[in-house]
This record gives structure tokens, C-alpha cells and sequence, in this order.
């Protein structure tokens, strides 16, 4: 029988490389063989312990893979297309239950056991729960896409996150062309976002206070960048916006710093009517509050949208999206470093200490 | 030359009766003779002086008039129906210059030049400005309907203000048969909120903390009331709440209470992907802050909707939605005194004073 | 090991009663005992060897049942609630497959594969594919929820065809309180639409040309009905319509009657910027086409929207209809004749002679 | 006092050029020097005395002119901006009343007084009601915006007109980047259509018969066309519409070209849940009925929609489109001839030959 292995985390940023028997794969299951993933926010997040649930666990969640081993039953993808072993494909990174009370309304992104298998401890079969291994584990209704042969394996490992999160966010504003959009950080999400804005014909303004961020927000299609540190108050920044947008305000702000702040910048940005769209900020306890008046959403008919997740078919729409776009923006440079699975605690502390900025394993290579 | 009076504002809480002539009407607007007129909140708010830009101002803006003169040019309400001296009408008491950025994008409720000729003062033509007055002087491009024969002066006097902006908001937050609203405030726009949610086929919860609006808001058809001196506690009352929902939490909370906590109970009480619309909350100033994790949005996947004034042809489907419901609902108790024009003086400091809950104004009696 | 029976279609208007064993049941099935089943129009159709594909097979689609065993890994039903042996459920009569190239868009309702085991050759297992039959095999993926317990077998039957679908139709034409809404056909679906849009606060006119179903269409709260034998032209049926709403024609017309003229007639009696919903036609060979100006779409800016089967977890919310409602309807007198399954040839061909109008199976009876 | 000219029509294709002294210009009101108008095949159609209700009247409806003179109390235009002889600007061709049934639904675009002062006889004042002529009078309440600096005349002309109107089809739409749409008609409104379409991230499919057209379809940026010459048959069109949409159908069809059958063609090429716009179909006679099948409708839960002139600030929106795309596109190529006012018998003879396809009438030369 085959073996694969996993990074599992033991203990605060602890991990160890662990060796497992490949799991039978189940009816309505498919085995992956993992090409490619990369180390997004929240498994630092995780890997600090900082997770009030995940403790032991394997590591991972971005990722495009091959197919290992289909089980009994499947054979397409979720968009219908026939799959057979050797093919490459990207899961989403939770399950979507049916069942469950959010499931009921069609609210797939809100599906409360989303989490059901993901980051399992490495001893609780099938094991590959986590993708910074050499195999990952897709359960039943678990959707997964085949990847366009254009698309670099580089440039899809981080459609199943990130980018699929924030064309679900542009949706849900309803963004029109020719609307004005700012986007508050220029991290991974936010470059997506630009990308996205811009095929839906927007104006895009992209702030942060990295200037290399700026830069690349730039490269990705930006009209204008607003650096924090030139503009270090509300007003001015409030102020630059409405003058960028013929004295109107944003038509939508996206907040994808994971800044509370930006609550606030972004209320006082966005014009009468428009939309403010959260998706970085997703902690809850009392040091993550901000103050909030109420009566400025009134006064002003803001609509505030939070967006966790992605109902799943978008997962394929990013894919398509990439297929249309990655030639045309420089995808390719987000992650800038690769490491094998051996390296992951290294690419972890040094994702840390930030000696780089988006690493990628590569555990097979 | 007729003669008619206004009631004036010429310092905080001060108010004197004012005669003039009656202004010559433009082409396009309308002179009203006033029936009947209520004393809503916000003009408290005004007769306090706490209103940054309105100080010596005719008052009153919640109103059923009849046509004294026409304009040259009007022949019809903004329903197409035929008008003439003497019908019944209600104005939208804004304007809707269509002409603004606002406007720009048909968000009428939002116009930038809603209140130009709202409670101006008393000298300044055309004087009839405010409607705790013998006469009102509707503008060009203001809105007004013919109210339907069925409906009482005492019923229609609030469809105004009140009544068309919930009816917008409910609109707004997309109420489906079948879900739950929880209504913060069982004031006049609280009840008015039960009504229409009721009408939609909506299960209605009720909180406040004054029994008998608690009582009222069960003769308005509310299916289950929270009483804030019994549930103390944001948690005591989300628990209630998700037990009322079948655990889930309420599809929607509408906010009429103006105060400012209640935007962290309603986040907490809607149930993921569930909406909060805000009415009541229009303060701004930093006392009227509250701490708010924006993460919380973020994970419940919340709307949180502003909502000020109302698409004018709201004014409309109020007027309709009295003519169908006001008979199976106790509308007429919403105002508990009448006062004569003379009278405003004594019925706003009893208002002030709680002696009086809704006040109505007959200034021709 | 146990025995069940099915009435299989083996002929033009040709039906045999088989028994089969009982069908193990797979992870994630379920088994139900039939308690009741309607005999829906669409199987007269099938009966009569009229449906294109469907030859030998067991037949009937609308039915409450009992769990008689449940698959391994079921524990609750697609709203959450935790199920046993014996609880009453009501299946979607269709799959939903997640693969297909609908499912991918999230249009459950138009699933390629909805009826991969829809009324399959009786000989094929599981057998029990149809529901009349003392047993009814429910797949993987296809969707189930309890039964209210308040709500009796003879109300809840018909949720899954009739109901689920005229509410889906009803939020896809986003009808809003006061909005009128014309009904054509006054049959089973008829009848549901009435309290629907009555539920939503809707003026209800209802068109047939059977006094019968007309009362009935008052008995469920029809506000008007217009009678076909009275009405006989397209033009006096829309003065009629537009008398009846202020002027304006219907701001929504429903189409259950599977009528093709039953199209012209709506396009003309909706208002500019009206929608019309068609259900009731569905099919596509020459003799049902109908004359059409598209020009007529154009100018009055109609919107027509083609519903078939509904999202599944419409299904939950017509059952929560029923629960909310079927006390204030007659629901229960939909159906007017009881039989058991070796009676289901008889029942057949007198729905066939229209000697019962709409008959019911209890097959366990 | 001054005079000006308008082109009239006096009989069928009888046109003559007038003199009349240029209006008082009423508050509210605007007199335009027209700097270009273009010949659209509305106004062949009222020259051929086929339209119902025109017969004597000053021809004309697209346009860009200049500010001649304002009416008292206009200082800005629709958009807030201010206005000052000589700026450029374009009118809707069209009034909003706001007072009829349809202005009561904000269906600005149905406005049922729209035509209330189009094209009228040329005796009749304020005679400058059509826009081939040196002069433009627009009513008050009907909708002006500046053009901005960057836009030539040459393709501001075509703005108030078919370009308005396609924007909001694809609005109307709901058309989302990566969707498919086919655009059956390459004329104007087709040429217009792929740009906006493209600017939303679509792919786009033309249909045509005329090559040249085709031509400038691809130069306007369509992904793919299809020539009527070449795909004969109903099955061959949708065939290929398939084979261009990886199967699955056109996620929207977008109709200009005219032609009753294209309604046909629409519903089959659609996908499942397809989206139909119709535009170019606003004949209603006998003639002008196609035999269609509800059912197909029904079972391909198709969206048809027709979308008759566009809400008024669409114009608005058509020029920043320009603004922001008219030097990515052959804009300026649409019109292939320039006649002076003189002249309009002969462009409009011209027209009707087929002898240019697009002219403009510059009758300020
Ligand atoms: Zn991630
Ligand atoms: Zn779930
Ligand atoms: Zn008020
Ligand atoms: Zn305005
Ligand atoms: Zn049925
Ligand atoms: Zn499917
Ligand atoms: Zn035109
Ligand atoms: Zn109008």
C-alpha cells in the first residue's frame, strides 16, 4: 500500500512531518496528489495557535492538484466535465453539507459544516485533510474543478481562496461598469480584486501603505493608489477619494486589509447608496471593535455586506476567470518563493518574519 | 388678499403664531389648506434648537391638507389622478429636484436638495413652509397624492413620513413570506412596521420597554413581544430571539428605535445571511458611537441596510396600503390629543414632557 | 425479507400492480412507507403513453410518506432536523446532481439529471421509483423534509409538485403587497397561487371557465374572478383586467392553465412593465404554438419568465406555508376521492373521464 | 428677432425646410443650437408616413447641440453640473412627466406623456421640436447632460439614442464578466451593444447578414460572428451558439436587428435559464407575429424582456461610457456621410436607398 505524508501541526508553531498509509477512497471521494499550495494569512494564524479550534492539525487549504484516485460513482467534476487520474483540478476548501439550516436557503458559503474535515488532526483518517502534504483528501460533495490547461499551476493554486472570495464579493455589490471601486489593501486579495474590477469595467483605487503593494496594484490594472502614508487621516483620504470620483464618493469600497479601521474609512468613503463590502476583518473579540455611529449608515443609505467564503460554483468561475485574464496580469509573481514539504516549518517562520511575503510548498517536487 | 397663520419657531422652545398673506402660486405648485397635522419627533428635536441648520423655521411636516389653489399647469397628483379645490392630498415633505448627484442615479430619496424649502423662516416667502400652519405651499417637482375617500384624516396624517419609509425599508430588505422580522421600537414607525410586515405574510417580533407600546404592538397583529425589562441582556434577548426563529436567528431586524445600541443587538439577533435595516439611528456625533467588531459582519455575512426618507412614490403605496388595511388595525389611536394652531406652544412642551404621546395639530378647526 | 407493491405502467393507459422486494437501502437513501399519493395531471399524460420517454414505468410523483429504514450517515432531514423511523417526510419528486452544467449556476430546478430515477421500468431496482406504490425509494441528493405535525397527509401531498412551485414562481416575479396578480387557471396550482400571493398581500383575480373552480378560487381568497364563459374575447378579458386595476392592467400574470393562448392573453393584460410567469405550458410541438408579436414585448417592456419544478428547497418552505396556513384555506378539499393502489387503474381512468377531478392514492390503507 | 430652421415633413417623403422666429425660452426650459443629428431608421419609418400618429412634423431625435439659451432657474444640467451658453450637451429625445402611472413605479422609461412634444407640426410653438434643424428646444423636466471635452461630436450624436438603450438592456441583463452574449443585428445598436458588452468582461457573439457589418462588429471587439449567408437554419445557428459557449447556450441574447424571427432564434440559442432582451422588435401587427411555443419558454425557464428607451440619467451614463471607450472604438465610423440642413431631403432619399447607411445632418455648417 502507498504512503504519503503531511505538515501537521504539534503544538504552537510546531510542525512535524508525518508519514501515513494513502486512505481507501470512498464512493463519491477523489484522492488528489497535491502540485502546489500556498501559505495564505490564516494558517500563520493557525500555526500561532491562535485558532480557538484547530490545534492538532495538518496544514494547508490553497492548492491545485491531480488527480490520484477517483472513487466509485465519480466521473466528471462540478461543472460536468469527464475527469480521469493525471488531471488537474482544484477543490474548494470546504464541504457543502445540504443539510444544514444555511444550506436550506441556499446560502452555500454559510454552510455551518463547512469546516467538518478541514485541518483534521493527522492521526483521524483519511489523514490528507490538509494540503501542505503530498496527497489531499476531496469528500463527497466536496466540489472540485478541472484547471484550463492554460492556467500555471502558480497562478490557479490560489483560485480556491482568495480570488474566488473576492469575484463573489464583486457580485454580491453589484458592481456596474463604470462605477468607481476602492480597494483597502493590496495584498492577495485585494490584486485579485483589482484584476476582477477592472474586466467588470470599473474605476479601481487601491490604498495601502506598502509601496511595493502599490506598485503591484499598479501592474494589476489600478487606475490610482492612495499610500497611507501620504494620506494619514480619515479626511484626507475620505477627501482624495471624492476627488477621484468627481466629488461623489466610492460607489463601493472593498475591505480586504483585515484592518477594523477600515470600517470606518470606508463608511466615510463611499458615497449616498453605496455599498461597502467586508471581507478581511474576521475577528470578533472586544480588541478588534472599532466605534461605529450608527446614524452615519442611516444618513448616508450605506449598505454594509459581509462575505465569508463563496457559494462553490465560483471556485469555477475564477478558474474561467483565469483562464480569460492570467496572461494579461502579472498572477504569476504573487507567490515569490517555493519550498518542499520538508521546508514548510521554514517557509512558515520566515512567512512570519517576513522575509517572504507569499510562499508556495511544492511537496512532490 | 387672504391671510392664513404658521406656527414659528423663533428660539429654542420658543414659538409664536405668525400671520401672512397667502403667497401667489407659481405654475406647478399647489396651496393647501391644512386639515390636520402630527407632531412627529423630529420636530421636538427642532423646537429643542439641537437642529444644526433649522432655528427660526415654521414647524411641522407630517400632514393631510386639502387643495386650496392650483397652479398653473396642475391638473393631476404624481398618480395621474385628476384634482381639483377642495380634494384631500398628502405631500412628500421634501423635494426631489432631479438634478443632484443623487438624483443622477434615481436614488430620489437621497436628493441632495430634499429639504431647499423645508421649515424655512416664517418671513421668507412663501412663508407656509411647515405644516403646523393654516396653509402649506407645495413646490414644483414635490410629490403629492389624493388620499383615498376611505381613509381618516387621523389614519392618513402619518403616511407621510413614517409609514412610507418603513414600507421602503421592509422593500429594501427584500421580506419573503414566511421569515421573521424583529421591529426594534414600538413607536409610531414600529407599529406602522408591524402592519406592513404582517400584510406580507411576515413573522413579527416586537421589543421595547414600554408595556403599552408592547400592548399596542400586539393590537397591530405582532406575533410575539420582548420586553426589554424582562430580557436585559444582548444575550437574553438573542436567545429569545433564536428561540422564536426554530434557533436560527431572525431573517431580518428593522431598526425604529433610535438608539444606538441597537445596532449590536440586531447583528447579534439576525441569523447568518440575515439583514438589519436602519431607520431610526440618524445621529452622528461621536456620543452616538458604539463599539462594533466589524469581523461580526464579516462572519454572519450580515446586511446592514440605511435607510433615509423614501423613494417619493412610496408616499403612494402608503396611501394604498391604508385604503386596503387601515379598517383592520387601530390606526386611529396612533395620535392620543388634538390641538388647535394656537395651541402648538402647549402641545409641544407636553409632548416634551411625555404628558402627551402623539400629538396632532388641527390648525383650521 | 419484506415485499412492497408499485401500479406500473405497461401499456397505452395499461396498468399492472407488481411486487418486488424490498430495495436495500444505500448510504445516504431512504426507504418510505406510502401514505398518501395525488394523482397529479402529468400522470394521466404518462398514463395515456403520451411522454416522450417515459413508457414502462412506475407511476406517480406528489405523495407524503413514512420513513420505513433510513441509508447509512442519514440523520436529519435537508433542513437540519434530526430524523427517524416512522417520522412523515415529503420528498422533491427530482434529483439535484450538482454536476451538471445548471447545478453549476446554482439553478437546482433546472438540473440535467433531475429525473435520472424518475419513474423508472418497475423491474428495474430499487423498483419503488414512483409513489404509487405502498413504498418509495428516496436517493442520495434528493431532498426530503418532515411534515409539519399539524398539517394533515391531504394538505401536505400536494407540496411537492403544485405548491413548491407556484411559490417559486411567485418570489421570481418579486410580487410586492398591493400588486395585483391575474391567475389563469383555476385547477390545483390555481388554487395554491391564490393563497400565495393573498399570503403576500396581493389583489387576487382568477380566470377559468369552470364556475366550479371558480367558487373554489373565492373559497381561497380570491379577491375577483373572471369568468371565460362570460369574458370570451382577449379584449374584454383585459378591459376587465385593467377596470379592476385602476386602469393599469396586472402588474403580474400567472400562468397555470397550460393554455398556449393563455400567453397573448397575459402579455396584453399585464401592465407596461409588467411580469408574466408561465408554468402550466410546457409543451413544444407545432400544434401548441401560439401568434406572437415580439414587438408587443418590447413596447409594454413585459417581463416573461419560464418556471419548471422549483429549487428544491422550495419544498421547506411550502410546507411551512401549509403550517402557517392550511387552518384558514380548504385545503383539504383538493382532492375528492380516496382509493387504494389495486384501484389505482380505476382512478386513472375515471380522472381520465373527469368523473373525479382530482383523485388520491393510499395505497397502505 | 432671430430665426431659425427646421426640416418638416409636409407629406409622405415630403420634406421641406422652414423658417421660424427661434421661441421665448420658458423657466425651466433650454433652446439648443444643434451641432450634429443623426439619421436612425425611426425617423425613415415616420418619412415614409408608416408611423400612426406622426404625419406633419419637424423630423430628427439624435443629437448632440450647444446651449443657446437658458430658461430661467437652469443653472445646471441633470447631473449637478453647471451649464453656461455654449456648452455642449444632449437631451434625451423624450419627456419624464412624472405624474403618469408609469413615472408612479419610477419606470421613467415608460413615461406615457414621453412623446408629448416629439416631432410635432412645425406651425405649432414652440416649432423647434425635432432635431434636423438649427435649433433644439428642450421642454422643462426633459433630461439634458453636458458633454464632456474628450468626446467628438460624431460619436456624442448617437448617444441619446441607441447606445442609452443598450446600456440599459445589458443592465436589465444582469450580464456578468465571463457570460456569454449574442447580439443578433450589427447595426448601430449591435455595434454599440459589443462594446458595452465587452466592457462587461462578456464574450460576444454577433449575428448578421451583411459582411461589412460583421466587419466592424470584430472591430468593435466581438469575439466570434456568425453570417446569416453561411448558417441557414434555426438548428445551424443554435449549434453554433453552442458549440461557441462550451455547450451549454447563450447566457443572454440580446436582440436589435428588427426581425420578428429573431425572437425564435433567441429562445432556442439561450441557455437553460437564459436571459432574452428585445430592443429592435416594436411592430405589434399581424404581420409582425411569429408562432411561438409557451411551453419552450416555460421549459427553458427563458427571461424575456423588452426594454423600450432607457430611465433618462442612462444618458448620463452612455457619455461617461464614451468618455471612457470611444478612442478603443470606431465610433467615429458609424456615420458615413454629412449633409446640411438643405439637404436632409436628399440624405433621407439616400437612407432609403441604401446609398449610405448612416448619415448626419450638420445643419449649422
Ligand atoms: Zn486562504
Ligand atoms: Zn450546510
Ligand atoms: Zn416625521
Ligand atoms: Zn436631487
Ligand atoms: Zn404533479
Ligand atoms: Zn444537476
Ligand atoms: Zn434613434
Ligand atoms: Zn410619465
Amino acid at each position: 500500500m502507498s504512503k504519503g505524508k503531511v505538515a501537521a501541526l504539534v503544538g504552537p508553531k510546531k510542525v512535524e512531518i508525518k508519514e501515513f498509509n494513502l486512505p481507501e477512497v470512498q464512493p463519491g471521494a477523489v484522492l488528489l496528489k497535491v502540485r502546489r499550495s500556498n501559505l495564505c494569512g490564516s494558517e500563520l494564524h493557525i500555526w500561532r495557535w491562535h485558532h480557538p479550534v484547530i490545534k492538532h492539525a495538518v496544514l494547508g487549504h490553497e492548492m491545485i492538484g491531480e488527480i490520484f484516485e477517483l472513487g466509485e460513482g465519480v466521473t466528471t467534476d462540478y461543472a460536468g466535465n469527464p475527469v480521469s487520474v493525471g488531471d488537474k483540478v482544484v477543490p474548494a476548501y470546504y464541504l457543502t453539507c445540504l443539510k444544514c439550516r444555511s444550506c436550506l436557503r441556499g446560502d452555500f458559503n454559510l454552510c455551518q459544516n463547512a469546516y467538518a474535515f478541514w485541518s483534521q488532526p493527522p492521526e483521524k483518517p483519511p489523514h490528507f485533510t490538509g494540503t501542505f502534504a503530498t496527497h489531499y483528501y476531496v469528500q463527497p460533495n466536496q466540489y472540485f474543478y478541472k484547471v484550463p490547461d492554460s492556467v500555471p499551476d502558480a497562478v490557479a493554486a490560489g483560485a480556491n481562496c482568495g480570488l474566488s472570495q473576492v469575484i463573489c464579493g464583486l457580485d454580491l455589490a453589484e458592481l456596474r461598469n463604470g462605477e468607481s471601486v476602492v480597494i483597502q489593501g493590496a495584498g492577495g486579495l485585494g490584486l485579485y480584486a483589482v484584476a476582477v474590477a477592472k474586466e467588470k469595467g470599473a474605476k479601481v483605487i487601491v490604498i495601502d501603505k506598502v509601496k511595493e503593494r502599490l506598485e503591484q496594484a499598479k501592474a494589476f490594472g489600478a487606475d490610482y493608489v492612495i499610500d497611507l502614508n501620504e494620506f494619514t487621516t480619515l479626511e484626507s483620504r475620505s477627501r482624495e477619494v471624492q476627488k477621484l470620483t468627481e466629488g461623489d464618493g466610492a460607489d463601493v469600497v472593498l475591505e480586504v486589509a483585515g484592518v477594523p479601521e477600515a470600517l470606518i474609512d470606508g463608511v466615510h468613503m463611499i458615497r449616498p447608496g453605496g455599498r461597502y463590502i467586508s471581507i478581511g476583518n474576521v475577528n470578533v473579540s472586544k480588541e478588534f471593535e472599532v466605534p461605529v455611529a450608527p446614524g452615519l449608515i442611516t444618513r448616508k443609505c450605506a449598505k454594509i455586506i459581509g462575505v465569508v467564503r463563496y457559494n462553490p460554483w465560483y471556485l469555477y468561475r475564477a478558474l474561467k476567470f483565469l483562464e480569460r485574464n492570467h496572461a494579461r496580469y502579472p498572477f504569476d509573481k504573487l507567490t515569490d518563493k517555493e519550498y518542499g514539504l520538508e521546508e514548510v516549518p521554514e517557509a512558515l517562520q520566515k512567512a512570519e518574519n517576513r522575509v517572504v511575503t507569499r510562499a508556495a510548498i511544492v511537496p512532490n517536487k
